[in-house]
C-alpha cells in the first residue's frame, strides 16, 4: 500500500515555514506499518493542487493533505477539492455549533468567514476539529482515501490522531514495521560503517540499516518488515547486540531518545537532581531538559551566565581568572560547575563556556572552542573540545557532549 | 522558470528527521527571484530517485537534490545519477587532495569509503565541499540543470551559497520578487483578514498577501513581482502602510524578525541590558536571545528557576508565597522579575511562571495559565494569560508575549 503526503502553502516553498507536519505524520503512520512514499510540497494554487492530486491518485491509495484550510483568501484547498471531486456543498450543523461554542468560550465575535468553515463538500466525511476552527475532511474516490487537514501543527496532530487514524486503521491493514535505534556519539559515519561492515552485509533483505548523523551523534536505525513464521523483534535484537558489541563505548543508548531524555531517565531512576551553568549554550541545554514533561523531578534550575559578572556574582567564579586565563578556560568552568551545584544544591551539575561564533574567536581560542565541566559531590571533570560548524551546530554539539560527559560520570 | 527540490532519505519519510534544508533553499532562491514550485521528498531507492528525476526534468529547468551522498551503503544518490545520465567515472584529484587534508587536520584515518568520495560521474562539474567530505555535483542535461548536494545542513548550505548559487545566477536571470513582512501579535488570522479586507481586495494581480500564523503571532507577507515601468518596492510600501494604519497596536514589526531579534535591536540601539527569570519556559527565552550572534551586547544572563528553592535562593522570592498563592501567581512573578533585574544588574528584566503541561494543571490554574512580568528600574508590569496548546505551544506563546510586554515597556 502506498501513501503520500501533500503539504500546501507558498510559505513552505519560500522557506518562511519549515514543514514539521510531514515528519510527524511519517512517524505516526510508520508505527502502523504504513510507509509514506513521497512528501510533495506545493503552492496555494488550484491548478497545482489538482495536478498533484491526480498524480498521487495514480500511484497511491492514501493521500494526506495539510494546509490551505484557514479562513482567509489565500486558503483554497477546500474549494479546490470540491471542484476536483465534482461535489456540491452542505452545511455541517455539528461543526457550526462547535464553532459558535469555540468563539463564545473565547469571548470573540464570530465572523462570516468563520461560519463558512462549517460549509463542507457534500460527499466528504467530517473530521471534527475540537482544537481550532477548520474541520478536517475524509474523501473516498475510486477506492482511494484522501484526507485534508489544516496546517496548524497543533490542530492537525489532534485531528489526525483522534479522528483520522482510527478510520485509517480500520481501512488498511499492513505488515508491521519494527525499528530499533542505536545512538552513538563521537564516531564519524564512515568509521562506524567500516567497523560494522560485516554485520551490515549479513542483514537479510527485510532488515535495513540507515545512518542518521546529526551534530556529533549518529543514530543507526534498523528497520525490519514483519515476516510470517519468524520473530522480527528477536531478529533485530540479534543484530543490535552484534552492533553494540563491536561499537562498545561509542553506544549511548538503544532507544530513540535525545541526550536530555537519556540523562533524565538515568537521574529520575536514581532520584537524583541536576543543575546547569550555561555560558555559550545560552539556555539551550536547559530548554532541552525542560521540553521533557515532568522535568522538575530531576531538573532544579540553571544559571545562564552569559556575562562574566553573572559568572562571578551568581556562581562564585573568581574575577581575576577572567583576566589571567579568560572566561573560556578549564579553571573558570571548574568554578562554574562546582559553584552551580553548591548554590542550587543538586546531586549533579553541568557547566559550559565556549566560543559559539561567528565572532569572538582568537588564535588560541578559535570559534568552536568549548570547555565543558560535570561534577557530583566527589568528582569534577573538565574537558576542552574543538567543535566545527556554525553557531547552532556548536551549541548542539556542546549540548550532546555535556550530557555524554555527565552520563559517564553517573555510570562510573 | 520552474525550479524543484528533491530531498532523498527514508529518515524524512518516517519522520526521524525534519526537512529544514528545503525551507532554507527556498528562502535563498526566492531572494534571487527563483521560486521553488515543488518540494519532493522520496526514499533512498534508486528506482524512486530515477522516477522522480524524470518527472522533475519534464516540467522544471532547475532541480536541486539533497541527501544520499554520505560514505555508507544507504547512500546511493551519486551512483543513481551517474546511471541515469549514462556517465562513466573520473577521479577528482582536487577533491582527493582536500579529503586527505580534511582527515589529516582532524587526526583521523582516511578509509577506502572516504577515498571513494573523490570518484565522481564523468560529465558533472564538482561543487567543492570545504566543510565536509562529500562534494556537490552540477549536471547539465537537455538544457536543464541538476544540482546534487549532501543532506547535512551545514555542508549543504555552504556548498549552495558559495559554489552553486553563483553559477545559478549566471545561468538564470529572473524578474525579481520582493517581500515585506508585517508581524502582528494577539489577533486571530480571521479577524486580521476581516479588518484588512478592503486593502487585500485592492491588491494588483502581481502583489499577493499571505497569512502565516505561528502561536500567537501572525506574519502578513506581501510578495510582489518586479514590473517594468513601476517601482514595486514603493508599491508594496503603500500597501504596507495601509495595513499598518488599520491594524495599529497589533503590529509589532515590519521586518521578518523573531520577537527576540526585535527586542535585541531595540535594546542594542539604546545600549541597554536584559536579564531573565524563567520558570515554565525553562531556558527557551534565553536560547532565543542567545541564538542571535553578538547577543552579549544586550543579554547578561538568566536564572532558570524551575524549582521553588531556586526562586527563593537565587531570586529572593519569599518562601511563604509558594504556600499562600503558589509559584504560578502574580506576587511570585513580581518578586522574580524585580529579583533578577536587581541581582543581575540590568536595565530590563522578564520573568515567567506558568503551567506548560501536560501535567500540573488544577481547576484554578489549568494547563496554559502563565504569569509574565517585565520591569525596569521605575516600572513593573505583571499579567496573567491563558494560553491554549501543547507544551511547546504554551512555551512559545509565553516567549512571544513576554517579549511583547517588554517591547511596550521599552517604547513607553
Amino acid at each position: 500500500m502506498r501513501a503520500e503526503i501533500i503539504t500546501i502553502g507558498d510559505e513552505l516553498l519560500i522557506g518562511q515555514v519549515v514543514d514539521t507536519n510531514s515528519a510527524w505524520l511519517g512517524q505516526m503512520l510508520n508505527k502502523y506499518g504504513i510507509k509514506i512514499h513521497r512528501i510533495n510540497s506545493i503552492s496555494d494554487n488550484s491548478e497545482e493542487i489538482k495536478l498533484q492530486l491526480s498524480e498521487c491518485l495514480d500511484r497511491s491509495e492514501l493521500i494526506i493533505i495539510t494546509g490551505g484550510l484557514g479562513p482567509t483568501k489565500d486558503d483554497i484547498t477546500k474549494k479546490t477539492l470540491a471542484d476536483y471531486f465534482g461535489m456540491g456543498w452542505r452545511t455541517d450543523h455539528v461543526v457550526l455549533a462547535q464553532l459558535e461554542m469555540f468563539f463564545k468560550n473565547r469571548g470573540r465575535e464570530m465572523l462570516e468567514t468563520n461560519k463558512l468553515q462549517a460549509e463542507l463538500p457534500e460527499g466528504c466525511l467530517t473530521l471534527n476539529n475540537e482544537w481550532g476552527t477548520a474541520p478536517g475532511m475524509w474523501f473516498e474516490y475510486n477506492g482511494k482515501i484522501i484526507i485534508s487537514m489544516p496546517g496548524v501543527p497543533y490542530e492537525m496532530k489532534n485531528i489526525f490522531e483522534f479522528k483520522a487514524l482510527p478510520l485509517i486503521n480500520e481501512r488498511f491493514s499492513q505488515p508491521k514495521l519494527f525499528h530499533k535505534t542505536i545512538i552513538t556519539i563521537n564516531v564519524a559515519e564512515s568509521i562506524l560503517a567500516k567497523r560494522i561492515e560485516q554485520v551490515e552485509d549479513s542483514l537479510p533483505a527485510y532488515i535495513k540499516l540507515a545512518y542518521l548523523p546529526n551534530w556529533n551523534i549518529v543514530r543507526l536505525r534498523l528497520t525490519g518488515v514483519e515476516q510470517s513464521g519468524s520473530d522480527i523483534i528477536k531478529e533485530i535484537d540479534v543484530y543490535t547486540t552484534a552492533i553494540m558489541n563491536i561499537l562498545g563505548e561509542a553506544v549511548v543508548a538503544t532507544e530513540d531518545l535525545s541526550m536530555a531524555e537519556i540523562i533524565f531517565n538515568l537521574l529520575s531512576h536514581r532520584n537524583q537532581t541536576l543543575s546547569l551553568a550555561e555560558s555559550c549554550t545560552g539556555g539551550y541545554i536547559s530548554h532541552q531538559m525542560t521540553m521533557i514533561p515532568g522535568a522538575s523531578k530531576v531538573f532544579v534550575g540553571s544559571v545562564v551566565s552569559y556575562s562574566n559578572s553573572v559568572k562571578h556574582h551568581q556562581l562564585g567564579v573568581e574575577s581575576t581568572l577572567f583576566e589571567t586565563v579568560g572566561a573560556v578556560s578549564e579553571q573558570v568552568v571548574l568554578q562554574m560547575v562546582e559553584g552551580v551545584r553548591e548554590r542550587l544544591a543538586t546531586d549533579y551539575a553541568i557547566a559550559v563556556s565556549g566560543v559559539a561564533g561567528p565572532g569572538g574567536g582568537s588564535v588560541e581560542k578559535p570559534v568552536g572552542t568549548v570547555v565543558i565541566g560535570v561534577c557530583n559531590k566527589d568528582t569534577t571533570l573538565v574537558q576542552t573540545y574543538n567543535f566545527i560548524g556554525d553557531r547552532i551546530n556548536i551549541i548542539g554539539r556542546s549540548n550532546n557532549m555535556a550530557f555524554e560527559m555527565l552520563r559517564k560520570l553517573i555510570l562510573s
